[in-house]
């Protein structure tokens, strides 16, 4: 789904544009063009097709223009975009068909296509979180001498640094960034398995298929297709998740620390209420809890789609479709508004 | 959220376009002006306003267009559009601004908004329901002398009638259509208690101003405004997942039935495969299995929720904005799905 | 699963040991053996087996001690416990073995007793959640004249009565006793169906046993015997999670009215720290949290075993024996600790 | 919460006897004396006790019979079961109470204990993934030549050789063995923070006694004691839910090729029917999907309890109490069902 995106009120509290772009159809289309487009450059490297073929075919897939209603239309009928979006460019590629899309299958198309934009969304993570830290040390300098309340069990204990609270919302996002390195290899991969996943279509020629568009495509390439494995999709959003729960562990945080009685931080510009417009509403505080509950929830769903029947299963994938995309989008507002709130602090203790 | 209605290629299988148009942001903001206009004529009808001053405000705001991308910005801020748009409000009502929206909050005009979305979507669910269920009744006289295998625990035990099966299907819509006209008067509901939930700011008038709203506005009016009472909204989303997951279980009886080997069930046109042209995919009683673990999923954070703090949660009333537009678009979709699979079924046993 | 009720030092505090005697496998046996003694009974009153021969037989079963150890080592092979115990039953009968659960099913079995359980249960919600209503309405009448802070969004905004906040407590749970009301007709039901739920190995005796059975052990008699239609379990469930999730917020808010520099509640006797002896912590409140969080992670689980395949899925309903009777006990716990917190409080504002 | 392994007669098919006496509270006493004795003898070794005091207090500890009752009942009022025996420790040690506990917190103890826990847990689940890999490697040689209908969306597709069906359960189980080494040294830690998580009552002997603490006890050894920072548990429960998902798969698919009609698998000795003798029902398999449900189910309730607000959070605490020994002891059931179905399969195709 794609979100807030669309939502001409809540796209600004909820969405995230930059990330909302990346998940966006747009570029879902151009990574299944590319997987195509690679798809048939791996065939000339193979000698499948000639070389020239490879390049001409490749580029009329590249530079494509899918006609998306017939896609939209056929998609209610096969439940995945590809076959249509196959017959247009094979019907573009005229006598040179054969050079499209022959031996793999559609989940090799969006799979790939996912791990593509999953490539770029890792980027956009990995610097609001390299960002964040930044924000985190300059905080932690600027308040090095404040003193808070230490709390546990919500009640008053003793006196802490505010460094010492700092940590517990800086130390997480240091792992998330380490475990999001760790599982690049295994989240950024090439899907090539054809019909039932053994690449049997391609005969000898499927290993160097693979290798030849995972090094065209700057994939990693997995030793079996992971159509119907998809712990590293569910491991994947974990990791989001753990981001979010992290985030919103600092947004009910200074959400606390926000309450009259206890004024341990000062915000720059909190949201106005309207039946009391002095009230100053830590909003993107509580967005922090809310994301992370809507994130620990989802994840449910993405272990549910482990269960994945046989070579491929409608259901679940198609679960995974509803749900990722939308996590996805989620950190990164997290993120967005944990680098807004951390500029914002402008008095602790 | 709003789901996959943009989506250019995955509308037509995910989305469902009259649910999509009824929890659309023109809707909901068509919806948040007749709170603000009903609230204006009951101030009237309460003597707070003159009757003039009341039809005319009443109006104006019925006509307003705001400037939604002021909203926008100012709900990054604020964490909810309402104070911007009863600034505009106040702005085209010049003199009379105490007219609108005054003794009124947020949560009264999203929450009522809420119901009446909910009230136009209820009629969809309703019709939906009634209709699926005579598709059933229909199946039930066009195959009642075909036999199928019983099967518990995924295995054969003994043959039964189409019509037992087709009981587990039916039996548990007709509950649900039940469910839901119980949970009208809950659900389609009046909320008004301004700032702090109590009504205070309207004084010795707030039940009257509330009881001609409800009228006008042809919405329930509960006890006390439900700001910090989420049970209705909860309890409403475990209906969503109700009906979803009993046409999950009709899908999944689907699929297995379709199985080579079984073959209890011939259906027209199912989905085609990008690998192999002539397999024929159980697209829609897959979507069905798909959709009801998305709703099942999402129902916890539906419960999370309910851990509402004090007189209004920012954090958890937004989890039900991520959460709950979605669970019915999906729930539409569902039952579309449902009613057009019904039709298909071509053969039995 | 029995939940806490034999952890040597925390059953105290997680566990309720009413609510695990109702749900424990003492009872469970003895709701199974009145399955199977009702069974009998009403094939004599149907006229299957002698009269003579039901009253012996049933009272054979009734008072029958079952090979605990050897159900045990079955149920690893069978999934379920009932094809031993009734084999135990059967060589008992002796000659009379046909009087002994011949038409009936393991899930008819299982299903009944889970209804006995519940209907036991019941009572106990209705009695917590009656003594919570009038305790509730005794704190009403104590702090009458008790003002304090309205809080939004965190936020202070402005003071209102006690007995405002008091009331996002108990009108809730009117509700819930209501919903309670309501559900009990859909959930205290019996389960005759036999092996594939049409009751086709009884004949045409069918209906006059299970209307004889359901009299004798006082459930209601559905139309069809819900093998595969969970509707009314995962309905249940919710209601389960709306009950804790409403003395959720109730904690959540003590919790914060606990706070140093809020103080706007006084409790009896909070918990020590084994590192800050005089520190007192709202342990019950917190519990509330706790509770209302497990709950609503659990529904979903019971709305996922909604998609329950063909006559019956051992998959689905396993999971319903894994999750909801710990969310009945968890329930019940939320209740007591809620009803000794209503008598703790010493202060208010 | 010890899950189902009092419970009578289920006790064999849903518990692991194995895995609940790693996590029963017999373990769980002795790891929290542990952490005591190794702190008292690192008072010693950091000079702040003699050596001999040391000696003799940790011996003392060692040997402690606490009285459990008491400790339930105070558990109640603290929330906590630690500041009891820490009292019953202290009486015992007399004049030397202070070489007891002082300085450390319960949630030092309880999350050690945890760690000392998981630490013995992880043996048990990385012997069993090594077996199961050995297994699979046994079936995949066993029926090297057998070929299966390869089934994608639940229909047939093209025929697969049997070693590409288990590929899809043998290799995600390789990536679990991989990750669980990987996730040892965050899981398997140390803490030690004091009331409010800094140390600051162990003065400059703090990280001294960290360090030989986490070398007596063989953990590992944080930078700061992660009392409020919960990614690591989250992060753990993500590895078994990924687990119990991949076994979840491979029961999935076992129970569809155990269906008649399609009949790719025999297996050994399945269940019984209690109305129909001679059906074989393929009960590991289904629980397996079960365990993969509850589990996947769980991880949410995990991932919630990352919002640990300030130093320590009561309710989300517990929440992680109420949830992860039971996902540990289903993922150790889901392994010893793996296992004993990999025995038992006599046929494919």
């Amino acid at each position: 789904m794609t979100g807030f995106t669309h939502h001409p009120w809540l796209k600004g509290l909820l969405g995230d544009s930059k990330a909302a772009a990346i998940w966006g159809p747009e570029q879902q289309m151009q990574h299944m063009l590319a997987f195509e487009a690679a798809f048939t450059r791996a065939l000339g490297s193979a000698g499948q097709i000639s070389a020239d073929q490879a390049t001409q075919i490749a580029k009329l897939i590249t530079d494509f223009a899918p006609d998306l209603d017939a896609i939209n239309s056929a998609a209610m009928r096969d439940g995945v975009p590809v076959p249509e979006l196959v017959a247009q460019l094979k019907r573009a590629a005229g006598a040179d068909a054969g050079a499209v899309h022959t031996g793999a299958t559609s989940q090799d198309v969006i799979d790939t296509a996912l791990a593509l934009t999953i490539k770029a969304f890792n980027v956009l993570l990995a610097d609001r979180m390299t960002t964040l830290a930044t924000d985190f040390e300059t905080l932690s300098h600027q308040f090095r001498d404040r003193t808070i309340m230490g709390r546990t069990r919500m009640q008053a204990a003793l006196p802490i640094a505010f460094s010492d609270r700092l940590v517990t919302w800086s130390h997480p996002l240091a792992r998330h960034a380490a475990r999001l390195e760790r599982l690049r290899p295994e989240i950024e991969v090439l899907s090539l398995g054809g019909a039932v996943g053994n690449r049997a279509a391609l005969g000898d020629h499927g290993d160097a298929i693979a290798a030849a568009m995972a090094t065209d495509l700057v994939l990693f390439n997995p030793a079996k297709a992971p159509h119907a494995m998809r712990d590293h999709i569910a491991d994947y959003a974990n990791l989001l998740s753990l981001i979010t729960g992290s985030l919103g562990k600092m947004g009910q945080d200074i959400c606390l620390m926000a309450q009259q009685g206890i004024e341990e931080i000062g915000l720059e510009c909190g949201g106005a209420s309207s039946a009391m417009p002095h009230k100053q509403n830590p909003v993107l505080a509580e967005l922090l809890v809310s994301n992370a509950r809507f994130n620990a929830t989802q994840l449910a769903g993405m272990h549910h789609a482990l269960i994945h029947e046989q070579e491929r299963s409608g259901a679940a994938w198609v679960l995974e479709w509803m749900i990722l995309p939308q996590m996805a989008q989620v950190t990164a507002r997290s993120l967005s508004a944990a680098l807004e709130l951390a500029t914002r602090i402008t008095r602790i203790g």
